[in-house]
């Protein structure tokens, strides 16, 4: 069958899981019910191919082509992770993991030997819905993030990490290093985030580095009030400090010629006829050098001082580059593709960050939007995905 | 027993309900837990007092010494509300009952017999924080909020309204007649909400009218994306939008010498590494003249649609005098005190708006602070308030 029609198949088999029927956006968060459909469509899916699937002791699921510890440094892994955004796309994530399944498929319809194991993953809570950290599945396999830091998170709730995860039935998470071991190589392929690919004419693009990026922080507080009864004069309105601070914001990112977003904004108490007492705003920051990103994030302290607002880091990371010879030997094999940066974290980055050996490969994204219900890719184009990810698992393990 | 050390009793014996030990703050709603507690001591406070306690049709509880049903044009009732908005204070509210409730206790140890009912009334939902409706109670008392219009309201967590109140074991709600025909006169006492009171160097004060207002609300739409992906010059971010709306807002209300808050903003999908799709934004706008009210809503209405927003009224409440006849003879039995408007809504105005003689009584707030936790009142002033009551009901109903 055509690995086009073949993945076209697999993404119409999750459609409906954790989908907003009026916007199109999915709600798939770590450790709900939508999360556990995903988990058990790929458990079904990897098994029906005779792969041999695990779940590791971060809560990522794996499926194996082969032995994974005969010779765990030739082993090459493919995947992803299948959680998305609050009203993300149909892509961001579930592109890698299936693409990777249509071309483990293909290679065992077409009785490709390969002489190393093939894994296919899928990470767990790559987006950080729930508790606010990115890439937790592989941070916790690599010990990134210990047991003592997930036993600080919270969910959106307010519920504790390991409640969250004893309801649903999980047993503690940790670092896993035998896990780690078996991930010899590691390509991800998702879809691309931005118009670089568009703008080359290109379909398919490998990753240089990962911009340093990192989340923060802040709550600007003010003298809550009578909303009808307050002269505007004596007043100390958070919100409109608030609104100040996300202008400044966006200003300081285009003076530093980076990137810094405020999305997420919860306002205390949020009624409609008291002035606010305080608000809690969140920013997301990246710059392609590592040095600008540390000067927008002294600009942007200092911002919030000027607020009488305490600006808390709660995630950095780092510039992150990708294998050299892995691209290097990719690229020879997919015919020189562009290569091109990204701002956005991967659990590729984690495990680049911890000494794998890792690549991504991107397929072209029309809309160039992503983490939203429009993020795109055509039939053909992800076609091209599948067979370059073939020829990678052939050229590689042959 | 003293008035004011037995109002402070009254004060402690609800001061745990609904109240966040962090912040002080209550969170007293309509038909839930905390509701149902404030009503019961309502019912026993009242009940232990000889009164005869029922409720209306439209949820509102009523305390009666006397037959309502005797003369009812010569009725003097008293009372106020107990919910709260998030984050409330002690007094917004509580205080009204309480005293009316302490002033009869004092009449009834005194001996006094009132020549004409006297009734007590705890209304329903004020606030209006859980159906964004404010003075529900008084509203579907008086029919201007029909069994239609409650139908379509939804609370704060999407339920609809009667399924809210049939979980609470309400019935439905509906306008009463006979209920409303027994408010012959109606006093208020209320926390002053603001700072004539202390300008003018007077405990108390009585109201001329409630200034015009009204509430608005709108989305504000974008092209959500990543956060880490979309170049600044690319985006349309609607966070952006609303902090400008906010800032625009604030000074369109300077401008008309009027009052406009954004006190509740709600972002779509709130997410710290996605550009948001929409910002939810809510307006409580108020002045002194309805004419600048008008002008100000038509301002506030042409700053959204240069947005792409369309801006919708959800409430609207004219312009209500008080008593002019009432407030002379309460004038002449307190001795005159200061007589001034205000720009926050109450039953008070319901009633007045559909004809009864209503008046309102003003304790003097030393903060000037309302519907947050530092609303305050000194225990003398607070004295005062209840002796002004016992003043009032003795020259009303002799």
């Amino acid at each position: 069958m055509n690995s086009s029609i073949r993945l076209a198949e697999l993404l119409t088999r999750i459609a409906d899981i954790g989908r907003d029927p009026t916007s199109g956006g999915y709600r798939r968060f770590a450790y709900t019910q939508e999360d556990a459909q995903l988990r058990e469509f790929f458990a079904a899916t990897a098994s029906r191919l005779g792969l041999a699937v695990s779940v590791d002791a971060a809560y990522n699921q794996w499926a194996w082509w082969g032995d994974p510890d005969r010779d765990p440094a030739q082993n090459l892994v493919l995947g992803s992770h299948l959680d998305s955004v609050p009203s993300g796309g149909a892509l961001d994530g579930p592109l890698g993991v299936l693409s990777a399944l249509v071309a483990v498929e293909s290679l065992l319809d077409q009785g490709f030997q390969p002489k190393a194991a093939i894994g296919i993953v899928n990470f767990s809570d790559e987006e950080g819905a729930r508790f606010g950290v990115a890439c937790l599945g592989s941070r916790v396999l690599t010990g990134e993030t210990s047991s003592e830091q997930l036993a600080q998170l919270r969910d959106y709730d307010g519920v504790p990490f390991d409640e969250v995860i004893a309801r649903a039935g999980v047993a503690p998470l940790g670092r896993d290093d035998q896990t780690l071991a078996r991930i010899g190589r590691f390509v991800e392929l998702h879809i691309e985030q931005g118009h670089q690919l568009i703008e080359l004419g290109a379909p398919l693009g490998l990753a240089s580095f990962i911009w340093p990026h990192g989340r923060w922080s802040t709550v600007i507080t003010g003298v809550p009030n009578h909303a009808g009864t307050t002269r505007l004069a004596e007043r100390d309105d958070p919100l409109c400090k608030a609104a100040r601070f996300i202008l400044e914001l966006t200003d300081l990112a285009i003076t530093h010629d980076a990137i810094a977003t405020c999305g997420k904004v919860v306002v205390d108490p949020n009624a409609v006829n008291a002035i606010a007492a305080a608000v809690h705003l969140w920013v997301d920051a990246r710059a392609a050098d590592p040095g600008v990103l540390d000067r927008l994030a002294g600009d942007i302290t200092e911002l919030a001082v000027g607020y009488g607002a305490h600006l808390v880091n709660e995630s950095l990371t780092p510039k992150t580059t990708f294998s050299s010879s892995l691209n290097a030997a990719i690229g020879s094999l997919l015919g020189h593709p562009p290569v091109i940066s990204t701002g956005a974290g991967h659990d590729a980055g984690i495990l680049a960050s911890h000494g794998v050996p890792a690549a991504m490969l991107f397929v072209r994204n029309p809309t160039g939007v992503s983490h939203a219900p429009n993020e795109a890719a055509t039939r053909e184009d992800m076609g091209l995905g599948v067979e370059a990810l073939i020829t990678t698992v052939r050229g590689l393990t042959t």
